[in-house]
């Protein structure tokens, strides 16, 4: 039984709450938050505090709070030499403060507070600064997760910066073909089966060896076409940078 | 039983061929292709013509070549009034020879050779002169498909360029996401998931209510030390112009 408690009632805390309320060898001491009506109807209120004194003792306190929160909520621990992490992508094991031992415990996932996820598929991406924390960690990501990856905090910024690539960028590409249907009257469902075998495509192929479309073909005068026939000039110019960056790989 | 000529044996073709031969009530009477081999694991050399003066009765001709030839192939189909139909997104209607029927039979989806796809869930979208030569086409695409529908020139048109945004244009994202895991040393499977839920959220949630990430969140801290990461000035460029993009939504 591993005992845990989390700081934090945003959407990566809720999610986090919600799997590991599920877990038999999960205990969930605690919840710290200053807006208990947001996790209310998921724990009981004698569950959570929003006064640091009150903190209860457990294996591993989780924050997972805004980026620019960490430092802080860290700072005001009145407890030293415990194993405090925090579920960021962006930032580094050193924004916790130095009177705990130190760790990260980030689930890469996109997560939008209305619609569940199945955590066991999510990769937590796991940094510590010694072995026997190595292995606390560890043992909470295994019991909510296939796949647990040690992970530095510079790799874990590469990391952050391709999801961006592939998630954040990549769902706004799906706003674009969302807007062309729209103004051409055309349901934007027709792309959907497009969108997935795209995405589940790569899990065979390498994206390199998946790549079709006229920018890669070359194929001119496509290309020219889809241009003129785009009147918003911020697509054009995306449509122009992406095919030009396909035909340079 | 609706007999069917098959003009063409590249990339589209051979998926459509594979689909057609499962089906009991589709009569593939026969293929055209000048390379006999590209196919001649699939069907019989009997079946398989390279000759125009060869070509057989049929209730339609489906022509399946790359977007330049499809004006000389259907000018080289040596009779009239029959249903002749491409298989192209880009292609308009108009460019079929005028001694035919003309109509169009475009499933929109990737196809790549060595990938097997579930044509059940492949929209077809479909585009005829006249009503009967409509539930022609209606007709065959139900049988190899769950969804077909009736989709204009014009709209075709806009559906092709959507569809470069949601699928090429998204590849290539998925492509730089991997040079940059690799550049790293993290294993580009880490981003997997969160690559299949991007695309699985948006079968619940448009596109718009989906995006996360620090464009939308004006995360400007984020922003620029990823932009100071990016080496790669062309990745710098994409991340740049895919943001304001975001923000100016």
């Amino acid at each position: 039984m591993i005992k845990i408690v989390l700081l934090g009632s945003g959407n990566v805390a809720q999610h986090l709450l919600q799997v590991m309320l599920k877990s038999a060898d999960i205990e969930l001491v605690q919840v710290f938050a200053r807006n208990k009506s947001s996790i209310s109807h998921l724990i009981t209120k004698e569950q959570i505090t929003s006064n640091y004194q009150d903190l209860k003792e457990a294996d591993l306190y989780i924050i997972s709070v805004s980026d620019n929160a960490i430092a802080e909520v860290s700072s005001n621990l009145p407890f030293e030499n415990r194993l405090v992490v925090h579920t960021s992508g962006t930032s580094e094991l050193s924004v916790l403060d130095d009177k705990n031992r130190k760790g990260v415990f980030y689930p890469l996932q996109t997560f939008s507070k209305s619609k569940a996820v199945d955590f066991s598929t999510i990769p937590i991406c796991l940094e510590t600064e010694n072995e026997r924390d190595y292995k606390t960690l560890g043992t909470l990501a295994n019991l909510i997760s296939k796949k647990a990856f040690a992970i530095s905090s510079e790799q874990r910024k590469s990391l952050h910066v391709a999801a961006v690539f592939v998630c954040n960028f990549v769902n706004h590409l799906y706003e674009i073909g969302n807007q062309i249907c729209d103004d051409n009257e055309v349901p934007f469902e027709i792309l959907q089966p497009l969108i997935l075998e795209t995405a589940n495509k790569i899990t065979e192929l390498s994206p390199k060896e998946a790549q079709t479309g006229p920018a890669l073909r070359k194929d001119t005068k496509t290309i020219e076409k889809h241009i003129e026939f785009l009147k918003d000039s911020n697509y054009k110019e995306i449509y122009t940078l992406l095919t030009q960056s396909i035909q340079n790989v």
